[in-house]
């Protein structure tokens, strides 16, 4: 679970109230406004604020005294004609906050995002609950023999088992040293009146890469985009790609629009290179080519082939 | 007049509808949501969208499940603390979004700030108005004989005049040459069917510096802040001050708690050297301290001087 | 000309002294560091500074002790692969600096790309010379008629001539009162003692976008490609252009490599979208496809039939 | 030791070989250039590249065709002025890249600072070796009582000894269990055939933050003393702060002129608010003031009386 009892009444509380507004607002995000989405095993992410909608876009493309929406045809046209001509400002005119709890080896992927607004619950400052992720038998994967950075089989057996339990183990024994070190009781007081305690900010550093830990994420609609292009992608690490999905969901209901035409001119398309270009030209005559004429590599071939629905 | 009746009933439209929202609100910069304040003589910059407020600042030092508020004078000491040690990220978490009309000149100094997002009328893809900036009779200042990027005297009589008459009659001109370049009617067709038109993207070259332009510029609470307090000083240009000025302003409205520990911390306080501590501290003592012994140069030994409210 | 002897012979003293250093150097840009490229009728480009070189791009892939390069080939087959799949970080270890020389309204243009480091040239502070652009015969184009930001057929005849005169008597006026209204000397000191003269950051505002400005302008290799893969785009206005294309070469000086994968992946493929991607498909598959078919819009499906060379 | 002989004697290569070249050279830099500086027990940083010098701030900020340096005097007083006066843009026209090995917890705050070039070693894709971070018995502190981020008296005797045992008992397990969950012999073979070892990109989870990675980073001089004065002021954490002191000892090599304006106008100065500083100025006029009567909160007195070397 997530969160607990309390967290969740308050999210509730939080939920129950709404004020009227002129800025532009969104029904389809405010029905899950605050609402967390679970991701993993302890995980979530839920949006905590928005700012603008489509039609801000488009606003911004106009610099409109108004509300800047024509026709909604033509403001669909327009919101594809940025996307696919890569006009990156308007995009930037949107803004959207999540909070989100996630492991600390997923946050420092997640961190290379710079152009984003973070803050972090500090370790240094507070105490790191007992939450660690153990992946489900279904993602304990073997190291890719093809790709030094991703996974093969799964892992099964008498190795599976041996994986979780220390994975377990190693958590729940580096979490009591924590806890040892700190010498803290529930209320904040010393535990143990023989012992000081060590200082928060280096009694952290014995937790695991697998505990969580959280934040406020803030960023425009276009670095979202971004974020999202890479972290959705089947080449992401499953990880964090649970969050770039629940995200997606998320941005499809804030942004339907722009989300459509993400789909149609980002994460659906493909990036051609200039020999892939001249190969498909000369397929497109019914000239037959080889990977060796291409000047392609195997795995750029391969890949080609496969962008193209054709064997290789 | 810097906005026309069909813009100002544009906004007002904008400005009639309301709409319930979940959302962190504030009544106090919604009264005065899409309204331009004036500026200069044709420029205005009015809020067209706004995410978070006071709250929403302490909300993310807190990495909150609710509001993150609990009683006021908690969250003002909170938002005091985090401006005096220069906590940076929870202030990155509230976002606002401008219109702004302005010189080119004055847009010129504005852009560098990078930490933005900005859409701008594009005089590329459209024609901009005749609307130059021609100083207040108040604001024609010769060169600073003591500052080199400064004013010094009023202009007068005679001098004043044809200074006035020059940057009227040349804007004057080179509008009119724009828009015999261009060629168009007022429907974007040809006004002589004899000649073709210059291309946009050229014709604008002509226009003088002095003409105005406008954009979206939208940034968060933390770099609107760094923006405030270059430009709203009393070393920024004044034609970029009034703008800084007015924006103040809103900011009040937008976030009381913040505004009030901007001016104690950043604003209203000093930024004293190592040479001009130790000559502070020896003055506290009771020693006499001259600008020689003090190793400041005599500028700093000035500025110093009039900083803690003392005679040179 | 765009530099006066005393500029050139300065710069010839500069490249005079060498020094050793233990740093990757570039003997192909060493050659032409300093060196004024010209561009457009007073502009020009020269390199000031860099730091790095292909093998840095590879070491900092491999996070390496030493050079980090090994065979030429695995180099080589690196950095198409970080190319290829735009993992950009390695090529951000590389960093240059620039000088240029340019029209104000091109440099309004650059400035967007804001991750870079600028230091402009000051009108506010010094007085700007009497250089402005003016379009060669080749280049004063109408508007397009097919794209609202684009040139269309050249002028000829009286309107060309027309606009030439237009461009130049207004550029020559406007200075005229600049220089009248600063009221200063060579020496810097009072030419009419009857006027005290209008302050520097004021007078400025009566020139036109079409006079010269100049700064340093520094960035990482991977924003030095963002900003040449859209600025030396056949789509890019021709005035930001030449200076794109003059960098391009200096690029391919300093990182040929680089620049090698740079045009295969980048600048020299195709962005298929996936409404595209099916139509090739099914052309691959011997079948007739028609634009209403393939769900493209007319503009796209003429876009993707020139991309794959085939009529539309 | 942080580093194998076999990364010394790379380095020793790396070092032997110079070049010639026309860019601007700091000797004192090249003397120490690659080398390691070592940090904590495993650690380091060395420098792998710069750009520019002292000369080359005074270069931008005066736009010049050359060297752009006068006198020193002037030189000295121009950097002074530029610091003091908050001018930024200059400083960044300056570049250095480090080479970094440090504990996953300080690379966690130091990643924080997002204006900079960064590539991490990838334990996604390589094995981490077994290097941590236990802190010597002298910062083995304990919370403090004052500050909840902070550090107060030392632990000893049993406490100390039992924490260093935790700490060092619970990192080998958690590397022999990833070495398990891994399965792979030195050569990157498989150790055990019977199983196939955990994807690397999962077993990495299980390791400590107090394990050791490694970066290249990347920054202008602007953004170093924004890192430095953070990083090297007594309020960071120990274990970032050694960092930042060793390199700012680098700094005072690379440009001792900026390095002395940064500390007079920055590391040893102090910012006072407006509050304090009307306290200062009824102090000056000979007035008693008390903490009650200032409007200060008691630890801004205690601070303000610190800074004046007065007793609260």
């Amino acid at each position: 679970m997530p969160l607990t009892p309390e967290q969740l009444a308050e999210i509730d509380r939080h939920r129950a109230a709404t004020q009227p507004t002129r800025r532009a607002t969104v029904s389809a995000l405010e029905d899950i406004l605050y609402q967390p989405v679970p991701v993993l095993d302890h995980g979530f992410v839920r949006v905590i604020d928005y700012m603008g909608d489509d039609a801000a876009v488009v606003q911004a493309a106009r610099v409109s005294y108004g509300k800047g929406t024509k026709r909604v045809s033509e403001d669909r046209g327009l919101i594809q004609y940025l996307m696919r001509h890569r006009h990156t400002t308007p995009f930037e005119m949107c803004e959207i906050k999540f909070h989100v709890k996630l492991p600390i080896f997923v946050a420092r992927q997640w961190i290379r995002h710079r152009t984003a607004n973070v803050n972090e619950y500090s370790a240094r400052y507070s105490i790191l609950d007992k939450e660690f992720y153990i992946p489900a038998p279904e993602q304990l994967a073997a190291q890719s023999k093809s790709n030094r950075q991703g996974r093969g089989d799964l892992l099964a057996g008498a190795e599976a088992a041996h994986v979780l339990s220390l994975l377990r183990d190693d958590a729940e024994r580096v979490y009591a040293s924590y806890a040892a070190m700190l010498n803290e009781d529930e209320g904040g007081g010393i535990a143990d009146g023989h012992r000081q305690g060590l200082a928060r900010e280096l009694a952290r550093m014995n937790l695991s890469l697998n505990f969580y830990t959280q934040w406020y994420w803030k960023t425009d609609l276009f670095n979202l985009m971004n974020f999202l292009a890479l972290r959705a992608d089947a080449h992401a690490q499953y990880e964090i790609r649970v969050y770039a999905q629940a995200m997606l969901g998320m941005m499809e209901r804030w942004v339907p629009m722009t989300a459509e035409a993400f789909y149609q001119y980002r994460m659906g398309g493909a990036h051609i290179s200039q020999k892939g270009l001249a190969a498909v030209k000369r397929l497109l005559a019914g000239e037959t080519v080889s990977q060796a004429e291409s000047g392609l590599s195997k795995r750029e071939w391969t890949e080609l082939m496969e962008t193209l629905g054709r064997e290789a």
